[in-house]
């Protein structure tokens, strides 16, 4: 493998921050105190409007998919090409990293093969709506993509946020075609391969010391609710023998839940993020309490395994005290393996470069799960300050972005 | 000890219902779906009003204390009297029987006293604003006249839920002289003993076949919270070994908190009510979770034994996973003993009527936590269906309270 002579790392820092700034500026979102864009609002448009004008500028043909998602090409349709992107809306309190970070870079990929003369054959994708800001689907644009939705949903089940008017409505009134939605499959056309650039969303690069992560798959996950039913009584008035109280259920499912994911290995987590208390008063016993479960890991075997055992677990808990426990399903996608032979050619790129890299899984959901069962693919991760994102707080290098570029044009050259 | 000769159970039933059916009707209450009554709203007047009627029928003379506690007394100023009653406001979503079956009850002794010639003299309290409905203080009439509260919480601290006026100045504008509460302690001038009835609120009485409980005690409690902070995270892309995460530190307090509360006995009780996650969502490592923690007890080194270790080992748990907890307690009140004297005629009279009783604890506070200090004092119990209570399904038996006036007649008759 050969280092793309001339880069000019510096000078990539430079437009990957000027980028990154402008996109943060009164024209591209719909807040002062974060950044906030989604689709179908004219800060989402801006963006667009910026991105296509920059690659336009370099020679890329800009066409946008039958519902919004962006797609640039430098060569025509039919030919193939490698794809780069990742997505341009933000969390309602985002920050200015998350998915912006990533069609930056793939911009910045895309000048530097130009000014390079590389001419190697690239497509440019901003997936429409990762974050569900605007309909509360995580996703929307690459599982449209992937065909992960039905016609039934886009018309009826997936209402704005702000007006509970339809994705399909609103789609329309942006002067999209949402009736030729099927068709958004065929910008993965052609594609040879694909990488996402994002920020890691956790601390493991910050906290390892290393600047770049070559993500080999992708967790999958079951999202989950348990809810717990005992009887509410009087806290004073009920001696410890008269209870049947959930939260020494909840208490026990929660560690029981710590040690399965622990013991399941291969970067199997689980979380309670949510917990709910009716009544909810400080001397009152608990009715029922309602937690949630998230378990995620890219050992397909190993976290639906933590899942099963730990709803096994929650009823046998309860009912020895007398209780129940009722597990409701919210949502369960796949893992998803990246393609050995792309996260090879991008770690002898990082290598190449002599900066601190690492192999890692990504324990969160990106649009290239969708991307991933079409086209082989895989990830790039550069870290974000302490892990925080979601967050006006969110922070990330544009010298690692920068870096990035480099990491990924090495590894298409490499590939082609 | 003789029973009351002449007690016609059945006729006591009939009026004990009346009066409860009676102060559930539409001018006894602000809502239609429960029974909604606080200081100085026109259906709590009315109710006032309704017991001055009843009282003054019978020849008592009623006169209320200089914040709207009621008084009604068979014998002239000065003079001594056994004290009964009770309070007659409710919880905002209460039911017909909490605090209010307790006056009805008294008022029934007073005219058992008064139909059988007994000339037992008598002292009739309707305590303010027990259930904190109004202001969010518990306990307020009692406390006031126990001289529990300071002049600048009536005036500063204590703030109508409704439209967040002081106390003080509601009192004046019901026609009150608040700047006289320190006078309300008088009403407790001459009396030689005190006896409330209330409904249990829990399911002990019922569960165990009893009709009626002699409370040997009232609780003490402490109410407080604890906060265990770690650091927000991805849940998908945080390694198990790189979390903060509070919510097996809360698990591990919710389960040490019964422990210990079952280990020492002497019906202490400990109830976690309250749980609160930020920022709760299913996908996000809490930053902090609150608990809130109720721990009860007669036995007060017993039930402040396990409010302190609970705090000890709440820090501990947290610091040997690297997290902090802090303690913030919101109230303390210490464990009230009942008069044995009293107490002992009670149960006499009860054990004379060969219905099924029990002595017990009360674990829920009541005004005669207020009064105990300065008068010799017990309470009665009769069930509440399924233990349910502060609540419009909550329901009681006139039957058992019929049973309660005759007992309370006779052990007072007993003490005289």
């Amino acid at each position: 493998m050969v280092r793309p002579a001339g880069i000019d790392r510096e000078h990539s820092t430079v437009r990957i921050e000027r980028d990154i700034e402008t996109l943060a500026g009164p024209d591209y979102t719909l807040s002062d105190a974060a950044i906030r864009r989604y689709a179908y609002t004219p800060v989402y448009r801006n963006t667009l409007d910026y991105f296509t004008r920059e690659l336009e500028r370099i020679g890329f043909e800009v066409f946008e998919d039958p519902v919004g998602t962006l797609v640039a090409r430098n060569r025509p349709p039919g030919e193939g090409a490698f794809g780069i992107g990742s997505h341009c809306d933000s969390n309602r309190n985002g920050g200015k990293y998350d998915g912006t970070m990533g069609v930056v870079t793939a911009l910045e990929v895309c000048r530097l093969n130009e000014e390079l003369g590389l001419d190697l054959p690239l497509q440019l994708i901003s997936f429409l709506e990762e974050e569900g800001s605007g309909f509360g689907q995580m996703l929307l644009g690459s599982r449209i993509v992937a065909q992960r939705v039905s016609e039934e949903e886009l018309k009826e089940s997936f209402l704005a946020i702000d007006d509970g008017r339809s994705f399909w409505e609103h789609a329309r009134g942006a002067g999209y075609e949402p009736e030729r939605w099927r068709e958004c499959i065929r910008i993965l056309d052609g594609l040879t391969g694909w990488v996402e650039m994002h920020i890691e969303q956790a601390r493991v690069l910050q906290d390892t010391g290393n600047r770049i992560g070559i993500v080999t798959g992708i967790a999958g996950y079951v999202h989950a609710d348990v809810i717990v039913r005992g009887r509410g009584d009087h806290a004073g008035a009920t001696p410890m023998d008269f209870r049947l109280d959930p939260g020494p259920v909840v208490a026990e499912c929660i560690l029981e839940l710590e040690r399965l994911a622990r013991a399941a290995g291969g970067g199997t987590v689980g979380t309670t993020g949510e917990i709910e208390v009716h009544p909810g008063l400080i001397n009152a016993i608990p009715e029922w309490i309602r937690f949630s479960l998230d378990v995620r890991g890219v050992d397909e075997e190993a976290f639906q395994g933590v899942a099963r055992e730990i709803a096994v677990y929650a009823e046998a808990a309860a009912g020895l005290r007398g209780l129940t426990a009722e597990i409701r399903q919210r949502q369960t996608l796949p893992a998803t393996p990246l393609d050995e032979q792309i996260v090879g050619a991008l770690a002898a790129a990082a290598a190449e470069t002599g900066e601190p890299y690492m192999l890692m899984a990504s324990g969160a959901a990106h649009d290239t799960m969708c991307v991933a069962d079409h086209v082989p693919s895989a990830m790039v991760f550069v870290p974000c300050r302490d892990g925080i994102s979601h967050s006006p707080h969110e922070a990330a290098e544009p010298e690692d972005a920068a870096l990035a570029a480099e990491i990924i044009l090495s590894a298409i050259q490499a590939l082609h």
